[in-house]
């Protein structure tokens, strides 16, 4: 089952900020690239059409060791670390050649959302787990 | 009734780019920020929770005469500059100061959201043409 | 000496998602606007033109408690918790009304930039300190 | 000598908006990245470090025809349409499948940096000018 993945990744001229250097905001998108790349690995989506079931994150942090530069290539690493009844546990970390740039972690919980909008945590479905396990 | 409106506004740190300015796609961001304070102003919201009718843009352009940078303040002004049965043009103009900075255009068609995701264009309805005229 | 502050602050149509609501990473950048606005408050910019000083973000986190939709009115505040040598760390609070949508850390570093590109970690210039103490 | 080049590309979640479509800012990021490549194609670096030499756009439109979706996967078509003393312009197509989704066109000028932040219109340097012919 694959719970791991790694995202091969170039740095674009918009992710830059007016420090030279990748704002850390993109960061966090880079860790879920990756989390949806692995999801598709697994053959799934994190969100399909039509579902009405949804994986918001509760938690997300990042640590930086380094900076990324445009057209930097770095890779994104993704692993499953934990995962709970309602919840799924990943770990990042960034590299560019073998200089670590970045650690960090996100949780999601699985959510099925309401008519009105609102969102309520449930299990998550045994297919789902069972591809992550 | 509202036609135009003005929205002040500061450039924060992740708009910018390497190159030190604002990067060109936030233009295009500004000048939506504008359209929506509009229709606010007009007593409308242009994405209603629920709503099955949504505005798309089918063009927007923008010509670019001077630079923003981190912090500078500046204008967005726009104004309805043409609405038909089932699009709104909008005319925009971004100032700092006495500088122009960049001029704008964006074209939205009002649409219905079919059940299987696709939109079909339909006429604007009556109450939010009246809001514009 | 300020040390907090408040930003009131309007979710935009393009920080929203798929899912209905504003993506996770814009919860980052909400804290540093509220940041940027602290130093502005204490008479100072976190990157001011020409200055060979910088303060990247070397941890940033955040626990998410609830959504934001597009047109939400919400509050960032955020504090100074600690001010290092050669480190600031704040504590950010995110709020709907009563609500609490999000609660989240930064620590950010100082850093002299080197006609290379590369950045090296400095002490904390004193009249930058003092401001936040 | 390469004059064009054609981007294949999925949409990431943080592209897409509350409307459940990627937002159509995003289609001008896509254009420059197509941009980018190209330049990588023709062997340079559209912002090198240190280079003291920019390429603002001074224009930019796009005309949208369909929408993408998460996940979706789709490609963008660029070439050289015009190459001035002072400015390139493109002409970009995006389509996914066989579905055109949105035409778009960019034009960049070659400026200098002054050391004030300024940036001057320069003519493009021949030997890139000669990479696009």
């Amino acid at each position: 089952m694959p719970s791991e993945y790694r995202l091969r990744r170039r740095v674009q001229f918009y992710e830059t900020d007016a420090a030279g250097i990748v704002h850390f905001s993109w960061f966090f998108r880079y860790m879920e690239e990756a989390e949806h790349a692995l999801w598709r690995e697994a053959g799934l989506s994190i969100h399909p059409p039509e579902s009405d079931i949804g994986w918001p994150r509760v938690a997300a942090s990042c640590d930086f060791h380094g900076a990324l530069r445009f057209e930097d290539e770095f890779d994104v690493s993704i692993h499953v670390e934990a995962v709970t009844r309602k919840t799924i546990r990943y770990a990042c970390l960034l590299t560019r050649g073998d200089t670590k740039i970045a650690t960090g972690s996100m949780t999601i919980a699985c959510v099925r959302k309401r008519p009105n909008q609102s969102m309520e945590s449930i299990e998550i479905p045994a297919d789902i787990a069972a591809r992550f396990v």
